[in-house]
């Protein structure tokens, strides 16, 4: 018989504060180019954050991945180092990176990674207000 | 001229309560194994139940096919038979299978797919709390 | 200084199992006045709860209640009675009671008030599904 | 070192008045066809509309592409056009179709694409109703 | 034993097209007081209609009112009056006044009172869109 | 004729950074007081702001007051001062001011009601994350 391929998303949220700013730029490239982003005091956001894993679900559970282990994964590799902190500041995983929410997607999605067994990590959305999110798929871009 | 490839989907909802249990394991098993979702007692949810078709639109009607129509094959199909039900006492098409919300989403597929014109189903996604939701696209497991 | 009254309102969910019907009636009757929703093998909801209180803020905190402090008593008189629960069979605070939700909002209000400093507690909105929801705010009835 | 492939997507939403109907066919076959939505004093909708793209993000910048840029591309091209106006009467890229949101989504991206840098538009996804939306990838129909 | 109030709110929504403009004035009147609002072509929303009654659970039923009585009522005197409709030219009640969200929710008021039990009706509120709706509890204003 | 009295409500929001501490406390109080809120580094959220106003419709415009004024005032005095900004730092209306939701639905309040016509001001809602709001009608407490 064949396998079905089944996709379930854990959905968690956390608070943080960051800014958009070039260290290598001078105050007033980075409010030209990020606005009021780049304010020096920071300002932040309430952010949702949906992890997608796929596979077939075991015949004796019916659960491709046990969700509360899902959850204490994404708690413990992401929400714990993300929640009520500074992206900027307080990030181990954001250091040396822009902390603009595609970026954050990647560090995510590079968190959870290793600890999701082969394979079964499909996406990261990630949004942060209500007009815009972010999805990362582990996919390489190989056109532009 | 090429013919576009469009997408639609209709969301619907029911009301049904369940538990997750292996009838072959023991109740410590089952508690291990499923927590507070084994509780002998049944608990339950809203779900939200997103269907999509997929197709090129007709030049009359400007439609893929008739959400009326789609609607009421959801309606009779599946939401007659799920909602203010039991999932694992009262629902023919789940009976003998583990009343996870992926094995439901894959019921509901293989309960619409007669109904829907050849190739037009596209996916079945099935919201089961605020924080967590499956999608089936009728995708067999080639790796895992 | 007069001193300004403020309301703060805090979220919480559970999702429980429940039906309507009137052991002192005929199934007959059951399914005339309450129809799918007396299903005998139960159906369920995700509940919606929002606890409000009022109060003037303390000037060291900021703070009405520590909202922390408030989320730990719903955590312990509420959630943890209803969550993943039965409403007929498993709340003692619902025992003899119709589990409507008309009933269950005052249940939730007897249990919070107790806990919560005199005259703080101000209402209870219980959403049982998208589409309908209760309210009660401690009131008596002196019309009807 | 590979360049990863983010998605981001932008909503904006408009309201509009439209209806459904044939000019070829009598009263009568449009009511048969779209009944209540062909109602010829017209019915609207609160429109939501995600545009979504797609690349790699700039090392300077961490954008994909800057969000307000996209933005005012859509409110410009799509928004201004589309509302407070009626889509069969007042919008120049829907003239000579049937006002349905397949064929709406159709017409955002032909709106967009030739202002987003090649291969970047990725979807169109809108929102009618809270029960129903479509998507437009850019595909063609190889099958259909 | 004293009797407690307690309040109970149904949701239902209708799709319509409006215009906002004063007869008596003229389109440049029209146009400098409503803006895109008095498009002449009509634009529309999809509106939320949440209606609020208000009483003591009746013991048997623990039912303030049947909320199916409730939803007949609410369709049948207000939605089948309104979906799909141009409030300005298919709505009878809403004939000789301006189609403001305003206007709207006293007409559905009135609409409403006749058919459920005196002093049960508490509030109407009406959505327009996602930013704005309006409230009604039938009272009078005594100060402005 | 009785005059109605109608309320209707303008959401706006705005992102932000602050922190939770009482400068007059050591680190040490801050922290067993306000927890992961005393983050120094700062946090933020996406905040929703609902202004209500109320009042008798106008007979040539339907209106209470212009919501396009409404939103421009509000904009003015409310998002200006505070999106994308720090609320500790930036905001000149909360200096001195512990910044709390329940301070900042006060401050709003303040902001606005000299630019609203008198007395048709009638409440702030603030939205500080998915599970908590604060509202303010500018009523004193006389009770507690």
């Amino acid at each position: 018989m064949k396998k079905k391929l089944i996709y379930i998303t854990r959905k968690e949220h956390f608070n943080a504060a960051h800014k958009l700013y070039n260290p290598n730029w001078s105050a007033e490239e980075n409010d030209a180019v990020f606005g009021k982003c780049a304010n020096k005091n920071w300002h932040g956001h309430n952010f949702d954050l949906y992890v997608t894993i796929k596979g077939t679900p075991n015949e004796d559970t019916g659960f491709i991945m046990d969700l509360k282990k899902l959850r204490d994964v994404i708690q413990a590799e992401v929400i714990e180092q993300l929640d009520h902190k500074n992206i900027n500041l307080d990030v181990p995983f954001m250091k040396g990176k822009m902390a603009s929410i595609e970026n954050l997607a990647v560090g995510i999605w590079e968190q959870l990674e290793p600890h999701i067994e082969n394979g079964k990590l499909h996406s990261i959305r990630l949004w942060e207000t209500h007009n815009n999110y972010v999805e990362y798929f582990g996919e390489e871009n190989t056109e532009h």
